[in-house]
């Protein structure tokens, strides 16, 4: 079968210039510009507009610079010295990225695009691009987390994908932002997944193709039409989004990129991961040893893939938690030094509360993997199925005060779920 | 069917006691005394006789006494203080331990064998034990490690059961024995898959079922006919061998035991993980950082799967090394803090070779994860298959002065075994 010659590039927009979103937009930018045959080379981001001050320690500064001689608009900031001083501050960033205050001319004919914002303005964001955006776009959610209550779990992606009706893939892995911006070698999982219809054969004139998909298969296990969306096929005019040409987006010599399909899985690792690291916390406060701390790091794991195959059992693969980097290794990182380990650590060590330690250490913001802990809990209880997962249930009930760090290995064995 | 109820005890010795070994024996004489209707209570524990001091600074040192007088031998002391003040000082002994200078004495009437010396002394103790064992004994091997050279691979408990015709599996796990025998919580991986035959059943009168089974069904790939070996049945007056009885030999509530049936994967995760564990620490002596860390001990695990996968495909299993204790445990406990870790990163950081870390920091000894790398190199060459084993290849090339740890990323990359 002879296929047509794609006559369009795709066209990249990353919503969101945060640490992270500065981050994703600079590899991908680098990847625009070594693939002028899938992309185009221009990469617009969307940034939320802010008056700041180039600071003195900056390599940029320059007293008689206009530049710098008061605040200026962060994109005309980005846009002329070619780094976001504030959210990732040192790093030059490839000048084929153009910082855009506006979302709508962000997203203006861009097929793909990239989401990664902290989760609270996603919302927000997502009603002003309604109508907005390109039909038959693609997106990719590179925010971690999961939305969770005891009415069920929404994946982000899912969110974005069904509020856009567009098809929206995920990226999440072991990786810390300022590493990846200073390209010290990580690795990444990208989940993407679309329905069938999105081949590369092209749609009938005037009659795009389009497809019904089922996005959040789960909430309290109830099928929940008003979560089926009605998704378009890319035009064949477009180079396909095979994962080899997906990889692409993202894959650099110092950020290896793995595909997967697994989207739900992808998206659980990088939240539930957060509930270990406080168990493993927990465990190391105690005194008690690398070997104990594997043991919580082993069962967390499992109760990882226990999670994801009861509530998306159509959709996730055990591999995806044992074998990829959004699983495996972004928990191994998470419960080497990350803030919910250390301050899990920290409150069995000095015999504080995580409440008086996130007062302490974090001006009372409240820890990720704490109040994922909560939400997992009330879903887990309106199910009937704490037992299940005796590590998570064990995190919150210790945080509740009702056990004890001491107690973990008689919880994870009583139900000999694990044995 | 009705099946005879049980008139024999399993008595179980105990061959090594050395920090691993006396640990171990520790274990299960405190679940021979918990479970009678099992197991006869007394533990025989062999001990390579020697004479020993008590110390000055041991809780049991009382000048007045005749044992702290002179040096006495090993066995007198063991089973007169109950603790073995030479390789597990200051740990309590439960009572029916009984060291036994005599290696003959020791299995005496054993129907489990558990093997827990040095690897060096396992080929004259079994010389020892042939034809003086039950001919239906069953053998655990708690030694770490496997025979790699470019002939092929072989198991430790697969020698030992060829060697004396029996039957024999595999513990292994992320277990410190200093950490076990103070009783800080861990986990561990008990494979224990002996052929069908080995029912409750009686067998005829006077005729004992045998079975002939492949041990080491790899070297080089040929089947090796001399590695058939006749293992007759357990008779029907022994409690069962089941996972759930042979679990009760090493259980408790502070090291818990997960029973598994891929005796291959077992030993395999307890070599194979010294390699990744010297990756490990070349890639943080590089200071990049926990992801690389992370993104190191992945591939490493991937590796260690296709490695036991490619030469061991009749029975190894991917959860093996991905789910259980033997496998992703040990491999992030080595990598957290183990030597082979903490030499490589120094190797590194210094700018030393790991021949002169070894000389100033092991006194020349050699780390188990260079030999390791050296040997399953010589055995990958003589199959042709280095490529295929990116990080265990380039771990044998950086050692060699081939490669730089820097090169690490680029050789994972190239072949793009782990898209």
């Amino acid at each position: 079968m002879a296929s047509l010659s794609p006559t369009k590039k795709h066209r990249v927009a990353v919503i969101g210039s945060g640490n992270w979103g500065t981050t994703i937009a600079k590899v991908i930018a680098e990847n625009t510009k070594a693939n002028p045959d899938l992309f185009e080379e221009t990469v617009q981001m969307w940034v939320f507009e802010e008056e700041v001050q180039i600071p003195e320690s900056s390599e940029h500064f320059d007293r008689g610079s206009a530049l710098c001689t008061k605040p200026q608009k962060l994109t005309h900031i980005i846009n002329s010295i070619h780094e976001n001083v504030k959210y990732l501050p040192g790093v030059p960033l490839p000048s084929n990225i153009v910082g855009n205050p506006s979302l709508e001319e962000t997203v203006k004919e861009a097929s793909i695009l990239i989401f990664n914002l902290p989760h609270q303005f996603i919302e927000k964001a997502c009603d002003q691009l309604q109508g907005k955006i390109l039909p038959f776009a693609r997106g990719i959610s590179c925010i971690k987390g999961i939305e969770v209550s005891d009415k069920g779990i929404e994946l982000f992606s899912e969110w974005i994908g069904r509020k856009l009706g567009i098809y929206c893939g995920a990226l999440s892995g072991a990786n810390i932002a300022t590493e990846v911006a200073l390209e010290k070698w990580s690795e990444t999982t990208v989940a993407y997944d679309p329905p069938s219809m999105d081949s590369s054969q092209p749609s009938p004139q005037g009659s795009p193709k389009t497809s019904q998909i089922n996005l959040g298969e789960m909430s309290g296990r109830a099928e929940d039409s008003s979560k089926k969306v009605k998704m378009m096929a890319l035009p064949a005019e477009y180079p396909p989004l095979s994962h080899e040409n997906v990889k692409k987006i993202f894959h650099r010599p110092y950020f290896h990129v793995r595909m997967v399909d697994d989207v739900a899985g992808v998206s659980l690792g990088g939240a539930l991961k957060n509930i270990v690291a406080v168990a493993a916390g927990f465990v190391d406060g105690l005194g008690w040893g690398d070997n104990a701390k594997a043991a919580v790091m082993r069962v967390g794991l499992l109760e990882e893939v226990k999670f994801g195959k009861m509530f998306f059992e159509k959709s996730v693969k055990t591999a995806t938690f044992t074998e990829e980097s959004c699983g495996v290794a972004d928990m191994i990182t998470s419960c080497s030094g990350g803030r919910n380990f250390r301050c899990a650590k920290m409150s069995v060590e000095k015999g504080m509360s995580i409440n008086e330690v996130e007062k302490q250490e974090l001006n009372g913001q409240k820890l990720q993997g704490t109040s994922t802990a909560y939400e997992v809990n009330g879903f887990l209880k309106s199910q009937g199925l704490e037992d299940e997962f005796p590590l998570f249930t064990a995190v919150y009930n210790i945080l509740e005060g009702n056990k004890k760090p001491e107690d973990i290995p008689k919880l994870l064995e009583a139900p000999s779920k694990y044995r």
